[in-house]
């Protein structure tokens, strides 16, 4: 067999097509399959102004959006491609509703905030696994942990709305081990709470995508192709590819797989994948969050003093942004639903769900807020081909046991995507470089062997 | 669209041929597609003999192979097709070696596994949680909850060997919950560590299944046929197969999923599943466990006063059990490698791996279990068309959250298999009452509507 491309990439969010740009860049022939009929994956950028309002260049960020200080990678990469990034908006109060109170200074919670940053400080941030510590911190769930520590009824409320924030699923379901390797990742809880929201892209992050397929070209980036299946053989694998049951797919030399591992078992492997890595995608689960935005002619918020957030555990929407663009025309609210609140709502009827979270934006910005000119949501845990976001978690006695499958390679199967890098997982900037990781892999095992 | 059969069964193991035999006996047609090249899942029996030893009706069991007191269903089954069933040898004594003690009396222990036994019984069997304390034992792992009751070091050996044992994980991987639900859905830990293991099948486990697919016929129990696509529409559901490359299947009105929930994904489903099964799916974990047997020419411990039986954490096999036919020739010892140990055996290369089983069977039993006539074992986890046994687990958080979703149908498709059973979870009793409840829920819905 003489494979058709050095590399075959399948999915063409963030991880996939760094991935295959860097292997584009270093002479590798490349196909990227991608399931759903646009690139991005988590990003996902839709244009406003096409409804006849005056919002030329105003879009709605449906999923991942915003980047910060320290996430080096995306920012490099975004420049590259010559986008530009500008502040998030951030003049005014934001409000606080937590427990009934409006603020967030609550000794107990913060006492357990810098506990977390000191243990998190403490882990290898490779391989969080063979910190000295580990195996009592992989036997906990963080709800336990806190539980030990904290009683003030405030302080519980805050440190799960800022659980549900980071995670999207709620602090008995995490392994206390997998919250420190989180924070660990991103550098510290403020990095993850604040500096992590600082900046947008202009035009909206699916642009980066956007950009990388436009430079590979379409021959390289095909949409609409789900992979069925990786045959992997002494001489190089065979990727096949479904669509509207017309089979397709290429040889290749390496794979690269850049999904969701939520999604990555709908691949069939052959041969049949190590048991490590089998176990890994059977206990890592993606978090469960409703993404929504409201639209309004003016951000109205602005007039009274409002910078447009909020944190408040009053219902479903526990967190809001301005998320207007630069020129403040149109004026838009987002909220983000999560956890069990997102699994909740996730039932209701469209109308239902819709009013509940425009509920939650009166509640914090005023009755004008209860009349959006347009209003959109999205489910990501509906969303057949990510199945959860922001990212992925992993439960208790997973990291210990399975922690050293998340990168391994499995023959010439490599592994990306945001899950897998040990620098901000779960966010863009760990999508790329788990993109730029993976790609090293290959090309260091596509490499001569020298005879020297 | 005229449907070709009533119902499309997937997977051909117990649950799966029991209910396509409840669905015949109804006088529904049905077809079962299936996998593996052979009937009955979990269960798989192997005959001895074949070697020029003189072991006629003499077979390895190399899945399930235990019934016992209280499994109604499963015994019914059996005695309707005509297999009988001989108690698992246990006269002499039972070899302890737990942190070095030689017994299993030991108080603190005693008192958290009654305190298991006796939270276990106040939940409702079919809806655990929903019991008024389920969220607080859903939030906390078996490994909290044990360490803040037991600090003898050897009770907290014994509590891991019976976790390991049952679950075939650790302490740390388990929700209270789900430990909890699982000893409810057995009827106390009495059952699930003695009479769970009282019986054993003539001719072997996969007996019963082989007995059914025969009933059913070839044309209808179709091996060799993984099920790659469900397709569901307003008037049936399309099942699509495939057979090295060559398609196939056939349009139901009702499907019956009967596959373990870790490879369900395999299956793509159109439309997709909604968000609850979806999830359910992230989080369900099968265990992991090597079974190992040797066969020797005569059950030589007997001869010593020994039962074949030892519970020990010495070594990687933490369980044995004399596995001879009830002729006692050959004799056969059966040992279980459990949770880490698994994990960290399955890694080691074949020869390593039998003699560490070896080893402790040595340990055990003395020098003349060192030189079986024959070694055979199975590493469930790799199994791709399993992939985890004895059954599976739920972490922290996850039945309080998608419990509801585990029996619940999506639109034409039902489902089985022994993880959704209320009663014996995870054992043949559940399998088989699992595909009797999904049996009928599709009577149920298949039935004409009344006008009257």
């Amino acid at each position: 067999m003489f494979p058709d491309v050095d590399v075959a990439v399948v999915g063409a969010g963030l991880a996939g097509l760094t991935a295959a740009r860097e292997l584009r860049a270093a002479g590798r022939s490349v196909v990227v399959f991608e399931a759903r009929d646009r690139v991005g994956g988590r990003t996902w950028t839709r244009p406003l102004g096409d409804g006849g309002f005056p919002d030329h260049g105003a879009f709605l960020d449906l999923g991942g959006q915003w980047i910060g200080p320290g996430q080096e990678r995306i920012a490099a990469l975004a420049a590259d491609l010559g986008i530009a990034t500008f502040p998030t908006y951030a003049e005014g109060e934001t409000r606080y509703s937590i427990a009934g109170r409006d603020r967030t200074e609550m000794p107990e919670a913060d006492a357990a905030l810098q506990e977390l940053d000191r243990l998190a400080a403490s882990l290898p941030a490779e391989e969080p696994w063979t910190a000295p510590d580990a195996a009592g911190w992989d036997a906990q769930t963080l709800q336990s942990w806190l539980s030990s520590r904290v009683t003030d009824p405030a302080s519980r409320a805050l440190l799960r709305l800022l659980t549900t924030g980071i995670f999207t699923v709620e602090p008995d379901e995490l392994s206390l081990l997998h919250v420190l390797a989180y924070i660990r990742s991103a550098g510290s809880l403020t990095a993850l709470v604040q500096d992590a929201q600082e900046q947008r892209f202009a035009g909206g992050a699916q642009t980066v995508s956007e950009r990388i397929a436009a430079e590979l070209g379409p021959e390289t980036v095909r949409l609409g192709r789900p992979v069925l299946a990786i045959d992997q053989s002494l001489h190089g694998a065979a990727v096949r590819t479904g669509h509207n049951g017309i089979g397709g797919g290429v040889t290749a030399r390496c794979v690269i797989v850049a999904v969701p591992i939520a999604i990555t078992d709908r691949i069939a492997f052959s041969p049949p994948l190590p048991v490590p890595r089998a176990q890994l995608h059977q206990r890592v689960a993606p978090g469960a969050t409703i993404k929504a935005h409201a639209v309004y002619d003016r951000p109205f918020w602005r007039e009274h003093g409002s910078n447009g957030r909020s944190l408040t555990d009053d219902g479903p929407v526990s967190v809001t942004f301005d998320n207007s663009p630069p020129s403040g025309t149109p004026g838009i609210l987002v909220g983000f639903v999560e956890g069990n609140e997102a699994r909740r709502l996730g039932e209701f009827d469209e109308d239902a769900r819709r009013q509940a979270v425009l509920d939650c934006f009166t509640a914090s910005f005023g009755p004008q807020a209860a009349e959006p000119r347009e209003y959109t949501e999205v489910n990501w845990s509906a969303e057949e081909w990510t199945r959860g976001c922001y990212g992925s978690n992993l439960p208790p006695g997973a990291w210990t046991q399975y922690g050293a499958a998340l990168r391994e390679p499995c023959g010439r199967v490599h592994w990306a995507g945001a899950e897998t890098s040990a620098v901000w997982m779960n966010y863009m900037e760990g999508a790329v470089r788990s993109g730029e990781r993976a790609a090293a892999q290959v090309l260091a095992s596509l490499a001569p062997t020298r005879s020297t």
